[in-house]
C-alpha cells in the first residue's frame, strides 16, 4: 500500500457495519483503545436521520444533516473508514464478506446495519408510497410532494385537482406525525401565495393510524396535545384505520369494517420498519431469534448468543432484559449501545468483565409543525412551544459537527421567522419527466 | 379552474422560456406592466449556476444556490409559474409547444432556454466525461471525484490506484480553472487527514486547454497570474492540447502532433457549450441564422428576424451588434438582456420606440481557488486575494434570496477557516453501486 503506517497485526481488530449513531458511537468510543478498528458503510457519511423529514417537506438540504464519515474520525488515527457494500459474514472463519466477494477478517464485529421499510408482505406498495431512510428517500420524497401542488396547478378536472392535493400519510409514530405537521405548514403558511389557480390550503393531509391515537409510544395525555396541533395544523387524522391497498391515485383504508378509497397521487410510508437482511445471515449460521421486525435477539450484552465476538446495536437489535419490552428504534439506544460495545471490548482486553448493558432513557421528543412538539420523560411529559424549544436546541446540540449546527440554526431561524422553506427542489435524474403521470 | 382570479384576457401575453439569469429578470422587470406573464421551466427553481462549482466539489449544498421559482415571483400577481417541459414553438400560430401536446398562446415570446455542454460531436464521450450545468451534473461529478478517492483507497494495485488519482478538466474557461482549483484544495486542504492508505496530495490534477493560456476570454497578464495559482494548488496545465479521446479510464490528449494517453477514472468537462435545441425549431421557422454554437443571430433589439413577437436571450443567443463579436455566455449579459426584453414590451405597448440593447461591461470575475481569484474590468484587471474578496462579496450580493446570501455566508466563512468543505456527500438514485468500476 502507499507509504502510511497501517495498524500494527498484533491489535485486535474491530470490525463496524455501518456508520448510523450505533456504528459511528462505537467507532468514536474506541479511539484511545489499543485496537485496530474499521468502519464500513455504503454512504460516506453518517445521516442525522431523525431530521430527515425537514429534508423531505423543503425545510433543509441534504448537506445540513449529514456529515462525512471521514471527517468525523479524521484524527482518530486508529480507524480507518472504508465505503463498502457488506452482503454477507462469515462465523465460523471470523470475517465480513463484501460485495465482489472480498473479505475482512475481526476479532469482534460491531454490526449495526440498521433497518429499512417494511410494507407488511405488500412490496407492490413500494414504489407508490415511499419510505423515508435514506437521503435518497428524502429527495425523492420532496420531489413528490412539490409536484403534487405544481400538477394541481395545471390540472383544469376538479376530481383529479382533488386527487392531487389529498396527501396521505401512513403511520402516526414520531415521522408519521412530524412529516404531517411538516405538509400542514408547507400548504397553510410556506405556498400560500405561490400558486394562482389553486390555494394550497385546500390541500387535505390525512394521517392512517393503526392504534387508538396518535405517538403510540408516547403518554396519552401528550397523544392528544399532539392530536390537537395536528388538527391546528389541518391535519386530518384516521385512528383504528388500516391501508389495505395502495396504487399510483389511490389509498384503501378500512376502519371498524368499512373500507373507503382516498384518490391521492402522494402516499407517504411511515409505518412499518424491517431489520437489515444482515439479521438473517446471522441468524442462518448461529442459534440466534429474529423477532417478528427482523431484528437479532440479543443476550444481556448486546452479544449474539453463544458468539461473544458477535455484537448486534442499534434498529438492528431486539434488546429486552431491561424492561420485559424490546428497546424502541430511535438514536439514543443506537448511541447508547455503540458506547457499550465499545467499552465491553476494552473492558475485555483488559481482563476485565462488563456489566450487562443498560439504557438510561433520557426522554424523547416529536415535533409537530412550527412552535409545537412533545416531550416525554418517563411517565411525565409536557407539550407546546417549552417542548418545541427544548427539541430544537437538543436537536441542534445533537448534529456531530459543528458547522452543520450553525448552518441547521440559521436555516431554522430563517424558516420559523419567514415561514419559509427555501430548500424545495424538484431535482431527480430525469428532471420532471420521471414524475410526470 | 379553482377560484382564484386570473388575468383579464385582454392583457398582453408574455410567455417566458426558462427561468435562468435571463428569464427570470425579464419577469421580474415585467412586475409593474399591464401585462399577463408566464414563466416556464423545467425545474421548479432558478439556479445560481456561476456557483454551480462549488456544489460539484462539496464545497456548498444544492439548495444554498437554488431559490424556488414560485418563492422569487409569489407577490408578483401579474406572473405564473408553471412546471413545463416546452418541446417546440408554432412561430404562425403564436404559441408554445409543451410536452404532451399541449400549447400555449403569446403576444411576445422571450426564448431563454440556456446551453447544455458540447462533446464536438463525439457524444461517446458524455457518460466518462460529465459536464456542468444542472445539480443533477453538480451531484453527479461530487460523487464522481469523491468516489475516485474511496476508491483509491481500497485499491492495492499502484497502477490502477494512479488512475483512480488523475484528474483531468477539459477546457480552461472560468468553469474549468474554477474547478480544477476546487479539486486542488480539495486533495491537499480539505483531505488531507481523511484516508489512510492513501495520501489524497498525490492526486495530479490536469487541466486541459486548447489555446495558448488558461481564461483565454481575459487580459494576458490576468491568465498569466491565473496559471500560477493554479500552480500553487497542484495543478498541471496542458496548453494548446486537445482531447482526441475519452474511455472510461483513460483520455488521449494531442500535443503539438504528438498525443498521450493519460490513466484516469475521472474526466470533468467545461469544455464545449451547445445552445438548446429549441434555436433550432426557431430557425426551421423563420429565416434566423445559428452560429456554430447553434445559437440564434438576434437583431440589435434581440427580435428574431422578421419577428418582433420572438425574442432570444442569454446563453440561446448571438448578439454580435455591439463589438462585432457574439457577447459571452455569462449571467451578466443575460440579466441585461432580461430586462432589456422587458422594458422593450413596456415602450412597444406604451406606442414608443425602444433603442437597440447594449450591454454594460461590469468586469468579469474568476476565482482559483482559496484566496485566490483574478478580476477583469474592460481592458485592466487585478489579480490575488483582493480580487477573491471582491469575488465574494459579488456572488453574496447576487445570490437572488437574502436566505442564501445567509447561509452562503456562514458556509463560507467556516470553509474559509476550517478548511473544510461540509457538502462531500456521495449519493445518488443506486448509492455506490452505479459508481463502482
Amino acid at each position: 500500500m502507499a507509504g502510511r503506517p497501517t495498524a500494527a497485526p498484533d491489535l485486535h481488530r474491530v470490525v463496524i457495519v455501518g456508520g448510523g449513531f450505533g456504528g459511528l458511537y462505537a467507532a468514536q468510543s474506541l479511539r484511545r483503545a489499543r485496537v485496530d478498528v474499521t468502519l464500513l458503510d455504503r454512504r460516506n457519511f453518517h445521516l442525522f436521520q431523525p431530521l430527515l423529514y425537514q429534508v423531505a417537506t423543503g425545510g433543509l438540504s441534504p448537506g445540513d444533516i449529514s456529515s462525512p464519515l471521514r471527517r468525523v474520525l479524521r484524527r482518530q488515527r486508529n480507524t480507518r473508514v472504508l465505503l463498502a457494500d457488506v452482503v454477507g459474514l462469515d462465523v465460523a472463519g471470523h470475517s465480513v464478506v463484501l460485495a465482489g466477494g472480498r473479505t475482512l477478517p475481526y476479532d469482534t464485529v460491531i454490526v449495526a446495519a440498521g433497518a429499512s421499510h417494511d410494507y407488511f408482505g405488500n412490496d407492490g406498495w413500494r414504489p407508490h408510497a415511499p419510505g423515508l431512510k435514506t437521503l435518497e428517500d428524502a429527495t425523492a420524497m420532496r420531489a413528490r410532494i412539490l409536484y403534487s401542488f405544481e400538477a394541481a396547478e395545471q390540472e383544469a378536472d376538479p376530481e383529479r385537482r382533488r386527487a392531487w392535493l389529498n396527501f396521505v400519510v401512513v403511520g402516526a409514530g414520531p415521522t408519521g406525525v412530524e412529516l404531517a405537521g411538516a405538509l400542514g405548514e408547507l400548504a397553510n403558511d410556506t405556498l400560500r401565495q405561490d400558486f394562482r389557480a389553486i390555494d394550497p390550503a385546500d390541500a387535505q393531509i390525512v394521517l392512517v393510524e393503526g392504534t387508538d391515537r396518535v405517538l403510540p409510544s408516547y403518554p396519552e395525555s401528550l397523544s392528544a396535545k399532539a392530536l390537537k396541533s395536528l388538527q391546528r395544523l389541518g391535519v386530518t387524522t384516521r385512528l383504528n384505520s388500516f391501508v389495505t391497498d395502495v396504487t399510483p391515485d389511490s389509498v384503501k383504508i378500512q376502519f371498524a369494517g368499512n373500507s373507503e378509497r382516498i384518490p391521492t397521487r402522494c402516499v407517504l410510508w411511515a409505518a412499518g420498519v424491517a431489520a437489515s437482511s444482515l439479521a438473517h445471515v446471522i441468524a442462518s449460521q448461529t442459534s440466534a431469534e429474529l423477532d417478528r421486525a427482523g431484528r437479532v435477539v440479543v443476550d444481556a450484552d448486546l452479544t449474539v448468543p453463544g458468539h461473544p465476538e458477535i455484537l448486534v446495536i442499534g434498529d438492528m437489535a431486539n434488546f429486552s432484559h431491561q424492561t420485559g419490552a424490546p428497546l424502541p428504534g430511535v438514536a439514543p439506544v443506537a448511541m447508547q449501545q455503540g458506547r457499550y460495545a465499545a467499552r465491553r471490548i476494552m473492558k475485555l482486553l483488559a481482563g476485565e468483565k462488563p456489566a450487562a448493558f443498560r439504557y438510561v432513557d433520557k426522554g424523547s421528543l416529536a415535533t409537530i409543525g412550527r412552535s409545537a412538539a412533545v416531550a416525554k420523560f418517563g411517565r411525565f411529559g409536557f407539550a407546546g412551544f417549552p417542548a418545541w424549544l427544548l427539541w430544537l436546541f437538543v436537536h441542534i446540540l445533537a448534529l456531530i459537527e459543528f458547522e452543520n449546527r450553525v448552518l441547521v440554526a440559521v436555516q431554522w431561524a430563517w424558516n420559523y421567522f419567514t415561514r419559509n422553506r427555501g430548500a424545495r427542489l424538484i431535482v431527480g435524474r430525469d428532471g420532471i419527466g420521471s414524475r410526470e403521470p
